[in-house]
């Protein structure tokens, strides 16, 4: 294991079990029945727990960061979009025109597209974070998707441009991808970790007929038998995943060692979640599932996870989208434990 | 009936088809799969039919009237909260430590508690409006809850108001109740409606045991069987209602006719929702379903409007909180649309 990645792992602490007792009593006594509240009193409880301190800070700074890769799957035929694609769409997400620009405009967050690994040369942009480690990743059905060495490189690259947005004020991580066939890989790695069968973690995507789903079933089943039945996450995550993958498990890993809550989007960053799980276990305290994509394994991912989704709108964008939506309820629910009155201030 | 009531009723027209099928061509023409934005598309296309424009405005200024009143079936004790929470509860909304205050602050809403029915005198409060038909309705488990022209007058200050904020400016009514036992009246509304027993139309509101639920069913079952087998709404609202329940129809048909989105918070909306489209059919169009309540008549409503709630959060406590989680939604809908790239322009 490198030296940094055992550093981003020693940084991250459980989250505090005092403070979450403290807003769970401090909810109770609020100008409202108990539990009224339901979903965002526990979520107000985990920002507690996260900030160690009661009540939590209102989030007031997001940072999307959107990580983009290409991969060497995409030669099996499992999605019927492009690569080009993912090279295309990433342009737009610095061009402030995809649907995450718009999103992460109407929530004041910044963005970065952090290129780990997308198979063509993109031009120099402000939102654009050159850290590439390679064109795409190697065929994960024939051989490890990327080296050790590389999936490192990516997953620091994914911690060094978190730590660098919250060293600038960002309070909120949030995360995003940008791949053409990151599903199947994510189906890969969470098979392989859950031990989930394929039949049941391998989704659309972003839209395939059942043809092609069957196909693609078949491609991840072979693809975790190839990796065998290792549950190490340092294994899989190179022979089953995606550069963009590597790189949210930094930015993970990097947000839970400043105690800061982030917000997963899909299946993409949930697949990455699971993994820096296993690499840490207290990792999942610092989880926020922003909402249940419709991708099969993203249920399954997040159950493992013991995470309940925020929301549930039948998105398989991916981007950050998901997540995006969601940050108004995390601020809300760190907000009503901040601001609301006592019931006895108010029952006088 | 009343001719303000036939005003109202005459100044609703249908939502715009001819917008609504603009939208979903330019869904489909933005950067990003068609459909992958899931229920946010189907949310964009209905705020385009409501405002007859595509792309449709951003809401920019939502405004949460929050109708309040009492009710004489508080006498059945079917709830363990005392009647003067009510009052409690609307001086803390107005005075800004309620749940519902910390959240309309997140969203930049205005808050006005529009008293129509509070069984005790409020102080003046520059959110306080004063429209108070009586002091609690009657027992609606012996004799119609309110008169019809104490119907009409609380149908009229909540048209009264949402007209005054509309040309103040807002552009998206939030609506939003308080009035202790007024769940039972919000069932006994659904239930004489959509014709759904007693039994499946009744909950704990904010939290009552197995007995006293037992009991709360019972009452809501002789209610319905009092009022009889009529489905004329402007019977029904009157027979079983409550005074809130009476504000927030004229809210929603002054929105209707203004061709402004409602968004509908928890049961109580529910069910005046339900009598309002049973009034016009073409309201149900400018309805957005905010969160899916845990109260069990509010999905037997939804259902019976044909909407699909945007949050599902396990929420139970009313004031318009969980319409106000939904705002940022709504408001992302629109942005999408009006904001976001073409494929074509992007794919290059």
């Amino acid at each position: 294991m490198s030296r940094m990645l055992a550093e981003l792992l020693e940084a991250i602490a459980p989250v505090d079990g005092q403070s979450a007792h403290a807003a769970r009593q401090r909810h109770d006594s609020l100008a409202k029945p108990p539990g009224s509240l339901g979903q965002l009193e526990g979520l107000g409880v985990q920002l507690a727990s996260i900030a160690a301190r009661c009540p939590p800070p209102v989030p007031a700074s997001p940072a999307l960061i959107v990580a983009a890769g290409d991969h060497g799957v995409h030669a099996e035929e499992v999605t019927p979009w492009p690569q080009q694609v993912t090279a295309a769409i990433a342009g737009a997400i610095c061009a402030g025109g995809a649907a995450s620009s718009v999103l992460a405009k109407r929530v004041g967050a910044t963005v970065d597209v952090l290129d780990v690994g997308v198979a063509a040369d993109l031009p120099a942009h402000p939102r654009l974070v050159d850290a590439k480690v390679r064109h795409g990743t190697r065929n994960l059905l024939h051989e490890d998707a990327m080296s050790d060495d590389e999936a490192m490189a990516a997953i620091e690259a994914g911690a060094q441009l978190a730590r660098t947005r919250l060293d600038a004020g960002a309070d909120l991580l949030v995360t995003g991808d940008m791949g053409i066939a990151n599903t199947t890989a994510s189906a890969c790695l969470i098979g392989a970790i859950t031990g989930a069968g394929a039949d049941v973690v391998t989704g659309r995507g972003t839209g395939i007929d059942d043809g092609m789903l069957a196909h693609k079933s078949r491609v991840v089943a072979a693809a975790i038998e190839r990796h065998g039945s290792s549950v190490d996450p340092r294994r899989t995550l190179p022979a089953l995943g995606g550069l963009e993958h590597a790189a949210l498990v930094g930015v993970i890993l990097a947000g839970a060692g400043r105690r800061v809550p982030i917000v997963l989007d899909g299946v993409i960053a949930d697949a990455a979640a699971v993994i820096a799980v296993a690499m840490q276990a207290d990792v999942a305290g610092y989880l926020v599932a922003g909402h249940q994509s419709v991708e099969p394994g993203a249920a399954i991912a997040l159950k493992h996870l013991g995470l309940d989704a925020l929301l549930d709108l039948d998105l398989r964008l991916g981007e950050g989208t998901g997540a995006l939506l969601a940050v108004p309820l995390v601020q809300s629910a760190a907000a009503v434990l901040a601001d609301m009155a006592l019931l006895d201030d108010v029952a006088g």
